[in-house]
Parts: structure tokens; C-alpha cells; sequence
């Protein structure tokens, strides 16, 4: 996957806009349109006092702007531009394609998406479109004319945010059409579709194009390349959608970058492909709060966010500053767990935090959804803690536009997760993104920076690459993958890769198939283990124990070394866990989910063999990372524990938050972070 | 919430029901159509053993009663009527409308419910109906008249019973045309619907009445105001409904009983509406027996019921006398727990005595509910207590028309009921009902009688007041809470109470809204505990110790005392419960759900300052109440332990059952259950 | 239920085709246009390599046969045909009309079945048709017919598979139109259905055949009866299909077997009727190898297959080397345990071994379905073991033919199976096979051989039967078996047989209506427990004491002796366990559920009483059956235990697994096997 030719214009771009925000950005959703005016006043002067230099408007403003067919009413935004470029604050406008007025629904009531069990998605929620159909497509991009048209010139102006979170997967006939278009373009006859999605099984041949459907209601029985070409296709006709609005965008304002915001862990839009179209990665990030390492799933999101388009700074597009209303029990971050987490996405590479919203709805869905003003108003422990933050990060535009650097990458790919969790697999509950975080998460907690890639990437920035659960590779992949090992890197492999080849079809003659060679190792069977919490021993090849669960397989070496092999249960006496030396490099294979601490151990050493440190010896729980420019460098230690920590930081360097001088060993209270520009080395 | 001007005839069309019986109802429905004619016969000597002075006929007749589009057979139904009136068995005659018959569902399809997933409820249930289709309403009140015309001289008839536990919500197009017409009537304008909704959050402003649907299918997320409102209306709908068929008998016969059954914690009807139309509040009650304090909600249902009607008499219309088929196991009441459960029933102000049904059905879906004769027929433990308890009525006439008095008052209100649980709040598992009975309890086992009020009540006969989770508060009920502290009475509110408006629409400003000055305190942020058991610990301002649990707010006084504060967790040192002296009374809020323990202690303390006494003070499991009429008093005392409880009743009286002279402490045996008449003061 | 008249027909065209194969049969389901022509080659190698004599062909493949509408492309399945026979190996050849193509479909889209819930079953699974449609049914029959004419004269052709696990129940049109017709023939006039469906209850009388419908959504509170007419539709109506297809057959082919497959605990079918009119009973069995006792419910199931067809040799149509991918977490069977399940079968009287499939799928739902070769192809141990069993049943083809004896049958039931757990019933967790399996398994547990019998089967051969949880007897069955302890026999009655009729309405009059004269006991109510664990105790008439949990009822004895009487709970000191001596014979009830030891002693007493022996004593885990022929008798004996077992065979005989002379005590190594040639008596 690689970005397009026009990266360096992407980030110019975006290089500008903190220019002209003078640093890092702060601010987040508004959505004037829910308040009187004399609100929108107090809102300014309010966000003055916080620092805030980007807000983002329109999200949800169709209905107000197109107040019918073509009927276009811009004049009380005018209003609020003007009013925030009289405050200072630039504006990152949305188009409001997330949601089609209630004038266009009535006209045309098949906008609406049929989900898969049949049912239409009614009008009331947003994203209720089906992205296929041709009278939403023509009116969202007529809007997004109109507002490029308007607004090019708005002093206040920033960037674009073209449509929300888009992702509703429709199975009606609009999508049905396009699919069968599609399809058509990628098989260039039925007989290739019938042969890719192993139609014969199950007596499912094809003979004529309108026969093919999308894939909804046969039971979850239904062919997973089919299913497979699906997610394919949504991902595609979504980012296409995305395309035609950026573009027209593009031609008012050349200079402006323009975004769409991303999900965390989210699975319906393949990112490698739609950040290659942005200019930024920007971020959604809602972590549980009743989840205790929430913060260990964030950092994998955030550099995932930095991978996407090559370390390029990204945004916190947004973020709550409490409580959010999704979650079941609608638990609010603690004190403190707002900045830390703002700073760890700085550290991470982000230089825009930004919220989800300015000011907290009093109706509607997300009414619960805490804003930097809640429902309280401006006396509260929360406005305290966004006003701190927005003037700290005043300070701290030196940080905008530095980058960290890597030489260890994991892979984490769309089409991989599409494959791995379809069903109909050895097991139901497969769960990509946890396999993921299992092999990325003992990196994180020794501070070693990491890069993400995707399975189509060039790897010969890297010195070890871990590539967990990796399901689906196609044959360059695979042989990109043993280039990499011929020619000297170090591969860590982890069970369930290289199982299918792009038509979610079985490579035969022994799992892994599209990694045998390279593993000097092949697998007979699969055995997963269904007992909750059953075990099974391993012994190690320098005599050590350790465990497995979860999943095992009957693996048999050809060249590889055995690392560790089963003392226990039906494949005791076979290898677990292989190495194997292959041309300049060698391939570790994890064919069992071993335990966290025989894991950590056989990374530590994967990592010291190919020469990869980590940015500080710190205890558990405490964060380094490192960004530098040209010219720069900082040094960012943040205390995730509940207590203090003793960090050893060895020169340090000035805490840029205190400004004093930093060096040996310093307690760091609990949530604290420090921002050590370094001394130029 | 007034009940309708003509309340003192709706007294006295009851009372002199209750005459024509003999005092207290006791009977059951009969459905003879499902039975052949000898069995009939059988059927009214078996009801004159049990001392039945009343059924309920034809509540499922429709289809036997109109066997073709207007061809009416009633001669089946004369015969019955006779026979009951020749053995002396008064008749409350049913309209059918809870069964359209199948060719009336064949002919009109869309009278059957359309569900909020956009299926249909098919034939072969009941409730098969959608309450706005014209066809429906139309044949119902046909029947009604037909029914009216022809028995409103039959010496049987005693009372009407208008369709059945009224409940279907329907999702289809005539509800969707009729809600359309409901909005049209409460909102001036678009706008205001649009501004009273939210509209603007989301983008789901409506430009054109037709536009507006009912709120199926958005996913969970759809606007919580749009269906708040959709409550109201289905309510409301429903209720229009029984009026038109209610008007019809009414007609025909002025001074007769009419009313339709509620049902135990049913959220989709508001019954402080439906009792207003209602010449009695008569109640479905089927507690689960699995439930060790089934009698304690079963208590709350009662209280309610009396208190719909402002403390008239109220009817058992439904109760089983063993197993309910509606139970995932269907476990059967223990021996004596029918009968002490009637009693309970009249203690707390019921003159009528019902079960579903006399004769167990042999087939259909309720053939495992059981009855006044069983499947096994009349040789069985539980006739001979059909039998036991119908003759001991018979001595207890003089109960009938007694009241009780109570000085304390819970609110129980359907639009806090609506808004509390739509969703999209703090926490998915809100539970109106179980807030509610987590304060009556400690009432209820202090013997200390209370009524309840809606939000929209009078509330000057009460020394004391509780608010449980009284989420939606309209402006002048808010008023009305202040007013009746400012003017001396004492209020305790639980939290969730008064948050949103009558749009459900959050008050801004620090929660409670509503109740900010009544409470002299004010929240700034909600904190829900989510964790399993998960607790914090209080200090009271007495030096005690407590623990709250499930929810906790970030309280801050303005002028109220703390009587609690959290000890532990991120609130430590923040007040939890407070009260607040505001003009001659004072407003107690509990912030958090304390546990039961120091709620006792709280509620026990406002009672004393209330004076409020118990009507005795019993054993725990001890149940007293007290009924009063002219020139008579009955002191219940019932034990629903089981094991034996000595119970002094001081002065006590005697003892209706028995004929004993009781006074000064008595063992009650379990299920036991003492009528005192008390000697007149 | 008796077999066509023409049984020994049957058995003849079987007999004759396992003498074609040289005795036993052994192979799998083969589906050759899944792969490229070079394979086939490979495969029918190694078919020969494993001792393959038949294979399935054709199941899927319909869209590969008719390509177009009355197109038909036979060629590829000539070659294969040819192919097999080339290599000896017979063909079992299926017609497809499980798979209806994508022509066909897009042609008749209302072939697609319509569920209960109202939506469409859409294409890409398999048995995604209405049974009723005429168009598919015509197009179904006139596949048989072409390849009934093109290859019933291949030397290949060994039987007929006609459709694939008949299964998918629909509620669409079709189905209503074709029910309504079975309701008319079923019942002389509406009003006897009305009756029937006790149609008074909630008013649902019918005026007209066509307000019928299917009893799809409405609740789960349907009509009891209603819906006990429907299962009884479903079955006939895709049997009728069955016997169209194999009437065709049977015109081309008068002397070879034909048969559809069945399945484990598969409700939809009453098999007992389907193996009237198949030519053998055959099984696809596959046991979660999870459940640490698969294979007693295996062996239920074997046993039935083997009574189906009054003890005929039956076959294992399809069962998996490993793997099955239905389950959610795949795990595969452990060495040794595919062959001894297959020894099981044989031992329970199955003459042929076959598998699905024989090479795994790379694409498709099942490509995790474990086959004879896998996706590791031969090189494996699962292919070792394909190889060394089919090698060693090759030399026991004198078993095949010859047949098991038993003295005690067990009633199992579909009309029993439906009516018991369609829901409204005392308990919802209801479950028929559960409660078949809980009086079966101390007889499996002696190594006592049952046969099973329906409730309308002659029951003379036995003496003794268990009637377990047989809720719905009809009169006559009623009355055989009361004839059948009359005239000397010993019945076993367990809770909730005998409650209805064949309308599904109660026996009024005390519970079992049907049973109560035979029991000479009749119970009052019922007392479902309800507690998690819940138990009360007993005390035996020996004075020992046991214990019941799940299911009590208020039973009084009249003429019955008591065994057991309960010792605490509401029911304390009342009968639970009762024996009556009626006539010539006797009959236990246990109208509780009781605790495994004591339920194992009751069994034994009667089995004593009966004169019935185990089959060999043996130590727990080991199996043994005996099959008998003219002039033979093997005793098998299995270890299905994970630690090797001794067991006392006496005299013994030859194994014919290794040639040995076994006598007296034999140590037989985990999952082993012996099949002893006993010396004729």
C-alpha cells in the first residue's frame, strides 16, 4: 500500500495549517445550530479562555443549510465563521453528507440502507445512507460544491471534514447494483468469480451477472469470498464517495488539507487505502474507561494513526473529555486521564487534540456525551482541566511537526481481519484486533517504538517485523514477506497467518502455505483448545517451562529450530514455537498463544538480536517516547499508573511544561507527564 | 393528574355494585364457549360451593359472538347469562375487542400490528390489532353496541369490562397517520416540534408534517424526545379507545360499573390517564413465586392501585391460584399463599376478589395457567381453598367500601417511567419500577401506610413526600415540589430526579435542574459505579459508616447540610446524601444508592419528624393495615413468613375469621392472616 | 409405525449391494468439480490406497448438471462415474435438490423459504427452497428422471441419495397454501379443526379455510395445537418430496437401494415414517467432541438407526475424520477416536463406514470440515488412520447382515419430541432427547442392547419398555400399552408422558390422562423446580435414601405400591416413585426426575425382573455388542476410556482385527477395539 504521489503536498499542507493555528491544534466539534445565539457569544469568549484555535463545524448541518431541494440557507454560518475569525479561531468545516435531511428521505426513501437481516434502517439515527445511491451521492456533492464555493475564501477557514464516520453497510438493491459492477471489474468473467469464490461448494455456480447478490440473510453460512469481496466492495464504494467530495473541495482550496475522521479499531473501512487519500490520519478515540489498559489499546491506535501515512503528524480528531454515551455504563474518565491522554497521543505523533464537542447537547442520542462545557456550564473540575490543558499546549508548538522513528514494524491489515473473523473458521471467536494487541502490546510496555504497516508495504526500513494472525497474503505478499527474511531481516510470525490466498481460499499442502518456506515449518492440523482457561505445558529449548492456551497445532520442522515444544495434552512432544535461519535473516513462528511472559521473553530477544532499543528504561506503566526534528528532539515520559514512578530519565533535558531542567532519576505523579526538549545532540 | 369530575358517581356505581353482590366480589373469568354444555351446569353448582358471586364473560368471544361481518350470535351467551343469574352469580360482561376475529384479520391484514422491526404480529395470539386502524375501532364499538343494547337489562349484568389488558404498540402506517394527527394537535408548528425534539442534534430537523414517522428501526439510537412522545401517544391512543366503547356502554346503562384491567408495572399505559376514565382501578396481578418478595412489589402494585382512584375501592381482576404459564418455570403458589395473598390484597383496599380464570383451559397457549378448578377438576388442595376462601368472604361484606388514610406519599409517574428508560443515558440498565420500590420498601416494612401521587398531584394531605428517579419534571411539577416544602412539607428525592424537562430535554445549569433550589445542592457530574458489587464508602455526620453503590453524582452544597459524605473512590470528601430546610420544610437528596441499611435509618428519621406512625409495629414479614369506614375500623394483620410470628396488636378487636376476641400479643401461624374489627373509637 | 409392506424388498436390494461391495461399505462423499482433473486422478488413488469401495457423488452439483433451464451437461459426471468404476469403486449417486441454482432462483425467487420471523432465506447456503413450490418440485423431478434414465445401466451405480438432510422449514406462501390443503384432508370441517385447536381460547375461531395460516410470528404465544399440525406438515410434506424423487428412481432402478440421509437428534423428520419408505436408515453423525460422553448420545442414536428399520443393517452416511466446522470452536477428534466411533457403529449394527468428505474443501462454508484427505493432503496421520481402518474392513465383510437382539425397547417419539417442547408448557427448558437419553443410559452403561420403538410400534418382542417423557398419546397407544402390561409386560413410565392427546389438548381428570388406569396413580398438579440445583430428598421404600431435582408433580397413589416418597420440600411425605401391578404385568412411574444412582438400581430391578442380561459385564467406558447371523456371532467389544481396561470376555473367540484366539481377562489399550468371532453355539 503506498500513499499518492502527492504526500509531500499532503503534508505541506498540513504544515501551514499549524503554521497559521501557531502550533498544535486545540479545540473541537461545534455545533452552533443547537443554540441561541446569545449562546454563540459566550461560547467564543469561552473558548478564548481555553486556547482553542480549531473548531470543527456543520458536521450535522444539512437540514439547515439545504432547508429543501436546493434550497441553500448559509446565512447564520456566515455568522458563526465570522465569529470564531473574530475570536481567533480557524474552523474546520464538515460537509454534512453523515446526514441527509428529512426532505430528501421523504423524496427518496431508498436512501435508506437495508441492513442485513432485511430490515431498513430508519430516519432518526445518522448515516442512514446507502452510499450507492445515485440521488445521495449527486446532493452530497452538490453541497460540498456549495460550501467549497462559499467558503474558499473564509479567513477562517482551516480544513475540510468531509462526512463523519463513515460507515453504515447497506444490503439493499443500490448496493446490490454496484456490487455486481464491481465485481465486474475485478473478475473479468463469471467463471472467474465462480473459480475465486469457490462456487462449486455447495452447488453455488453463477451462469449470468444478475444473479449475483449481496450477501445478506443466507444464515451466517455464506460463502466467505463472497463475503470476503463484500467488505471489499463497501470499503471501496465509501472511499470512492469520499474521493469525488475531497475532490471537488480540492479545486476550491488547493492549499487546504481535507479529511475524513477515523475510527478506532474499526473494521469496515480498509484505512491503508483511505488515509492514501487524505491528508492527515485524523482519529475518533473513545476508549472504555472501565477497561484498566485502555491505554495500551490507544497507543496501538495511535501509531497505527502515524503508520498510516508514514509518520506524518496526525490529529485527534476527537475525543471526550468524560463520560461517553455509548458505553452501557457511561463511566467518566478520571481526573487527570483527559491530559494524560491527550499527551500520550502528542507523544505519539499527534499535533491536533481535538473533542467531540465543544458543548455538551442538552437533547438528542449523545446528550450523555461529556463536552470541554458540559451540562454544568463552565464551573466545573472539567472546563478547569480543558482551560490548563489549551494553555499548555500554547507552549508547545515546537513539538508540531517533529516525528519518531521506528525499526520495528507489525502488520495490521484490513483484508486480514475481513478474512480472519468472516466465521466458518476453526474457531468463532477469532478476534483480529486482540491478536494484534497480544503481540504489540510486550513492545509497548518496553517502550520500543513501532511502526505499523500493512501487508503490502516495504519492509526494508525495519529490522524485525512482527506479523500476528495474519490470515489472508497474497503470493507478493508472501514473497515479500521471505525477500525480507533472504535478505536479512527478522520475521515473527504468529498462528493463523498465511492460512488463505486473496480469494479467501485454503493454501493446501500444509499450513501456514503462503509461509512454509520461510518457517522451515509446517502445520498438519489445527487444534484449538475450546476448555475456558484450558492449558497445556511447553518446555523450553533452554530447559524453561511456559504455557499455552487458546490455540495450538500439530507443527512439524523442516530446517527450523524448536524454541519450545509441548509437554502436555494431544501434541505433547511436538514443536510450539520454531526459529528459522533463512538466507541473510531468520523467522520465528508462534504456531501457540503462549503465555505473556514466555512471549515477552522470546520478543526481548528478537529485539536485542536485531539491534532495537527502547527510548528509556522506565518501570511499568510509564510511557516514553520521542520526537524529533530538524533540530529537535523531545523526550515525552508519561505516568499511566495510579501511583508515582521513579524514572530514571539520564540527561533529561527541560521540561517544557514546567520549564525546568530534567536529569537522573525523578518521581513522576501519577497521570504527570513530562516534555523534555532535549540538548541537541 | 385529577380523576374526571364525576368521581362520586363512579364511587357510588361501584358501591351499589358491591350491594347487589353482598360486599366483597369473588369470582373469576369463564369462558363456557370453550366447554360443552354439560359442563356449564357442573360449572355454576361447583360456583355456588365456592361462594362466586361474580364472572367475567366473554373477554375472548369475539369470533363466537360476530361469526361473519355483522352476523351477531348471542344466543349461546343469553343461556349463560341465565344460568349464572338463576345461581345467583352476578356477570361482568367483557366486549371482546382484544381478539378480532379471523375473518376480520383476513379481510383488513393491516389491522395487525406492525412491530419496531418492521415484522407483523400475526393471527393466533390476542392483541392481534393496531388501536388507530378505522375498520378495527369501527367493528369494536359495533360490538360494544350490540352488547350494550342487549344486556343492559339482563338481571345478571353487574359491570363491564371494556376489551383486555390494552397493550399492543404498533409500528405500522395507521399508527404512523394517527401519530402524525397527535403531533399535529400538541405542537403549534413544525418548528416547535423540531425545536421541542432536538431536531438540530443529528440534522433530523422535519421540513414537512409527512415527514415524521414512528420511531422504529433507527437502531437503539433515535431520538429520545421523538420517542418519548411516541410513548405518550400510544398511551393515549389506546385510551381514546376504551373512552369511545366505554361511552357507548355507558349510554345504555349509566349506572353501571365500567372499567378495563391494568396490569402490575405496565409501563406502555399511563394509568393515572386511564384511571381517570375508569369507574375502578382493577388489577392483573400474577407475581413471579420464584421471587422471595413477590409480596412486597405485589404491595407497591396494590398501593397504586388504590391510590388511582384516590383511595375507592379497587378490584383483583386477575390473580392465579397456582401456576402462571407465563413463567419460565412454571412453579405453583404454596398452600396458603392464594388465600393470604386475597387478603393481603383487601387489606390494602381491594373489595373484589378475581382469578384467570374459573376452569383451566385443556388447550391453547394458557392451558399451564392454572385455576379455580384445575385440570384435575374439583378433588384437589386448591379448589378446597377456592372453596375455604369464598366462603370466608362471605362474612367480611362489611370491609367493603372501607378506606385506608396515609400521610406519606411516593410519586409514581409514567412520563419518568417513559424518560427514564428510553436509553442513551447514563447507564442502559435503569429500572423505573425497582428505583421506586427501593423507597417503598422501608415504608412498607415499617407498616407505615403510604399513597402514591404522580408528579402532576395535590400534594397537601402529606406530611412527607419521596421522589424516586423522578427523571422528567415539567415546570409546574417542579414548582409544585418547591411550594410544598416552602409551605412545610418534607421531600426526599433519589437521584435522577428532575434532570429533563417535558421535552426530555436536560436542564442546564448543574443537575438536578428541577430541584437545584429545593435541594440548596447541586451535581456537576454524573458518576455511575459499573463494576459488579462495586462500592464506596460513607462517613454520616453523626460518625457512622455506609456504603453506596450502583450510582454516585458529584455533589456540591449550596445551602444544605451534609448528612453523608463519600469516604472512598474518586468522590472522597464530597457529599453524598444532604438535606436542605427551605422556607417552613425541608428536601433530603440521596445523590447515590445508599445501601439499605442507612436508607432505613434516613427514612425512619424523616418519618419521625413527619410523625408518621406505623399502623403497628410487627415482626419483620409482618404485614399490618388498617381499614376504615363509618363507624367501623379493621386492623389486618398478616404473616407472610413461614414460620409463626407473635405479633402484639394491643387493644386488637375481633377477629372476623374466627369470631375470637383477640388483644395483646397472638401467634399468627405462617400464611396466616387476622380480620380485627376494631372496637369503635 | 410399521415398514412398507415390501421390507424384505428392502433388505434385499441392500443385501445384494453390500455383496457387490465384497461386505462392508467404506468411503465418503465425493465432489470432484470442486477440483481440476489432475486431481481426480490423485483420488481415485488413494481411494484404492484406503480400501474405498463407495463414494457419494453428485449432492451439490445440480448447478453443474443443468447449467441452464432443461440444459443438462452430463459429460464431467460420465467421467467420473467411468473414473470410479475404472477403479472399483461403486458409486452411491445423489440427486441434488439441495442445492437448487442460481438460474433457478433468479428465475423463481419465491422458491427461496420464508422464516418464522418473516424474512427471506436467500441464496448461497444449501436447502434454501419451500418444498411446496411446484416449480421447484418439478424441476427436482426432473433431474431424478434424467439421471434415473442416464445412469441407472452404469456398472458404477450402487444406490441412490436422493437429496441431502431434508430440513429447511418454510413459512412462505407455498407452504401456507400447501398446509391449508394437508389441514383439509386432515380434518372433515372447520369446525373440527376449531376443535381440534381448542380455537375458543383466545377467540381464534376460523369461518373460512383460507383465514388459516402458518403459525409463523405470532409471539412465541402461539396456538399449541396449531403448531403441533404444523411440524406434522413440514415432515409430510418433505417426505412426499422424498418419495416423488424415489418413485422415479426406483422406475429406472427397481433393484438398488435408495435413501436420503438423516440425522443426530434431528426434530423436523419423524424418521419413523421417512424409514418406511427408505430402503435403509442412514446416519450423518456428528458428536461434538467437546462433550466428554459424545458417544452415549452416538449410541442413541446408532440404536435408533438400527430399530428405524426393525433392526436392518443401517449406514453411517456421513461422519468426520476431525474437525467439523459447525461447532464454534473446531476441535478435532483425538487419535484413535474416528476409528473406535466407527467400530461403535458397526458394533450397533451399521454396515457401512462413510464419511464427509473425502477430500476437504479450500473454499466454501466447510472448508474446516475435516475429510479423508486434508487440506495437508495424505501425507497425515488423520489419512493413516483413513488407510488402516479401511485395510481392516476389508476382512470383516461375514458382519455385514448380521443383526443385534434385544429384549427392552425404548419409546422414542416425534409427535412426543414436537408437542413436548413447543413452549407454553410447565417449564421452557424442556428437552425430549435429553430426557430419552436419561433413561437410556444406565442400560448403555450394563451393556444391555434396547431397541427403540415408537409410541405406535408393537411392543410384544420386549419385556420391558421405557416410556420416557412421552407427553402426546393418542388413544390407541394409550391403550397398547396398558394392553401390553396387561398381558404380562414391564413398563417404566417417566414425568410428563400421557398429559395430551394427539390434538395436543390435556387429558383432563388428574395427570398422565393417558396413563393413570395403567399406573394405578394420578397426580394432582405439577411441581417443576425452578432453583438452579435445586433438590429435594427421598426416602425409598427400603429404607434408603436419594434425592429428585428438576421436575416433581402432587401424585396419589390408588392401587400402585410407593418406591419412594419424598422426605422434604412442599411435597414432603407424598409418593414420587410408584409401582403397580396391573394385570399380568406391572408399571413403575417416576413422576420425579431422580438422581442417577438410585435411577440405576430401579432400572436394574426391573431389568432383573424381566430376565434381561447384559451383553458381557465390563468395566465402565467399555462397550460391548453382540451381531448375530446365520450360522455367526461376533462380540465387540470397545474401550472407551482414555486408560487401558480389563475385561472377562469367557469364552471369547477369534479376533478378527488381529487373528488372535482371545479368552477370560484381556487388557484392551485405550480406544481399542475387539471383534471377537464367538465359536458357534
Amino acid at each position: 500500500m503506498t500513499i499518492s504521489p502527492d504526500a509531500h503536498l499532503a503534508e505541506e499542507r498540513l504544515h501551514r495549517m499549524h503554521q497559521r493555528l501557531g502550533g498544535i491544534a486545540y479545540g473541537g466539534d461545534y455545533n452552533p445550530e443547537q443554540w441561541p445565539r446569545d449562546v454563540w457569544l459566550e461560547d467564543a469568549r469561552l473558548m478564548q479562555e481555553a486556547g482553542v484555535n480549531l473548531v470543527t463545524l456543520a458536521v450535522f448541518s444539512w437540514s439547515r443549510l439545504e432547508t429543501a431541494d436546493g434550497v441553500y440557507d448559509f446565512g447564520w454560518l456566515d455568522d458563526v465563521m465570522d465569529l470564531m475569525h473574530e475570536h481567533g479561531i480557524g474552523v474546520d468545516l464538515a460537509t454534512p453528507d453523515a446526514v441527509p435531511p428529512a426532505w430528501l428521505i421523504a423524496r427518496h426513501p431508498d436512501i435508506l440502507p437495508e441492513l442485513a437481516d432485511g430490515s431498513t434502517f430508519g430516519f432518526g439515527s445518522r448515516q442512514h445512507f446507502d452510499v450507492s445511491h445515485p440521488v445521495y451521492r449527486e446532493k452530497a456533492l452538490a453541497m460540498a460544491e456549495q460550501m467549497g464555493d462559499r467558503y474558499a475564501k473564509h479567513r477562517a477557514l482551516m480544513m475540510w471534514h468531509v462526512g463523519n464516520e463513515y460507515g453504515p453497510v447497506s444490503y439493499g438493491p443500490w448496493a446490490a447494483k454496484a456490487f455486481r459492477g464491481w465485481l465486474r471489474q475485478k473478475y473479468s468473467s463469471l467463471e472467474e468469480l465462480n473459480q475465486a469464490w469457490s462456487a462449486d461448494v455447495w452447488g453455488q455456480v453463477y451462469s449470468d451477472w444478475n444473479q449475483v447478490d449481496v450477501p445478506a440473510q443466507p444464515r451466517t453460512w455464506s460463502n466467505p469470498s463472497r463475503r470476503l469481496d463484500f467488505h471489499r466492495f463497501t470499503s471501496h464504494s465509501m472511499l470512492e464517495h469520499f474521493k469525488a467530495e475531497r475532490d471537488i473541495l480540492r479545486r476550491h482550496t488547493p492549499d487546504l488539507p481535507i479529511v475524513t475522521n477515523f475510527m478506532r479499531f474499526y473494521k469496515t473501512n480498509d484505512y491503508w487505502a483511505w488515509a492514501a487519500e487524505e491528508d492527515a490520519a485524523a482519529l475518533d478515540i473513545y476508549p472504555d474507561p472501565r477497561e484498566a489498559d485502555a491505554h495500551v489499546a490507544a497507543a496501538l491506535n495511535f501509531d497505527l494513526m502515524r503508520s498510516l501515512r508514514k509518520g506524518q503528524p496526525w490529529m485527534v480528531m476527537e475525543q471526550a473529555t468524560g463520560a461517553v454515551s455509548q458505553w452501557s455504563v457511561n463511566v467518566s474518565k478520571l481526573p487527570g486521564k483527559m491530559r494524560l491522554g491527550s499527551y500520550q497521543a502528542i507523544a505519539q505523533g499527534a499535533d491536533s487534540i481535538l473533542f467531540f464537542q465543544w458543548r455538551q447537547a442538552k437533547g438528542g442520542t449523545e446528550r450523555y456525551h461529556s463536552a470541554m462545557v458540559g451540562h454544568a456550564g463552565p464551573n466545573s473540575r472539567i472546563f478547569r482541566e480543558v482551560v490548563q490543558l489549551g494553555n499548555e499546549l500554547k507552549d508547545l508548538g515546537g513539538l508540531a511537526g517533529t516525528r519518531a522513528t521506528a525499526k520495528v514494524a507489525v502488520v495490521f491489515d484490513w483484508e486480514c481481519w475481513w478474512a480472519l473473523e468472516l466465521g466458518n473458521s476453526p474457531r468463532s471467536d477469532l478476534n483480529y484486533a486482540q491478536e494484534v494487541l497480544r503481540l504489540y502490546r510486550p513492545l509497548f510496555d518496553a517502550n520500543i517504538t513501532v511502526d505499523f504497516v500493512s501487508a503490502q508495504s516495504d519492509l526494508s526500513a525495519y529490522s524485525l517485523v512482527l506479523l500476528p494472525a495474519a490470515y489472508l497474503l497474497n503470493d507478493e505478499s508472501a514473497q515479500r514477506f521471505e525477500d525480507y527474511v533472504s535478505d536479512g531481516g527478522r520475521l515473527v510470525v504468529s498462528y493463523l497467518s498465511g492460512i488463505v490466498d486473496e480469494s479467501n481460499t485454503i493454501r493446501l499442502g500444509g499450513y501456514p502455505g503462503a509461509l512454509r518456506k520461510v518457517l522451515g515449518a509446517w502445520s498438519e492440523e489445527m487444534h484449538p483448545l475450546a476448555g475456558e482457561g484450558e492449558e497445556v505445558k511447553l518446555t523450553t529449548s533452554d530447559g524453561g517451562t511456559a504455557s499455552a492456551s487458546y490455540w495450538t497445532e500439530h507443527l512439524h520442522t523442516q530446517e527450523a529450530e524448536v524454541l519450545a515444544s509441548y509437554d502436555s495434552g494431544r501434541l505433547a512432544g511436538s514443536p510450539a514455537v520454531t526459529r528459522n535461519t533463512f538466507g541473510k535473516g531468520s523467522a520465528m513462528y508462534l504456531s501457540a498463544r503462549v503465555d505473556p511472559t514466555f512471549l515477552k521473553l522470546l520478543l526481548a530477544a528478537e529485539c536485542e538480536a536485531a539491534g532495537v532499543q527502547p527510548e528509556l528504561q522506565a518501570p511499568p506503566g510509564v510511557q516514553v517516547r520521542r520526537r524529533t526534528g530538524s533540530g529537535s528532539s523531545f523526550l515525552l515520559v508519561l505516568n499511566h499508573n495510579d501511583a508515582p514512578a521513579r524514572v530514571d530519565v539520564g540527561d533529561g533535558g527541560t521540561d517544557r511544561l514546567t520549564g525546568r531542567r530534567i536529569q537522573g532519576t525523578v518521581e513522576l505523579p501519577p497521570n504527570e507527564v513530562l516534555v523534555l526538549a532535549e540538548p541537541t545532540r
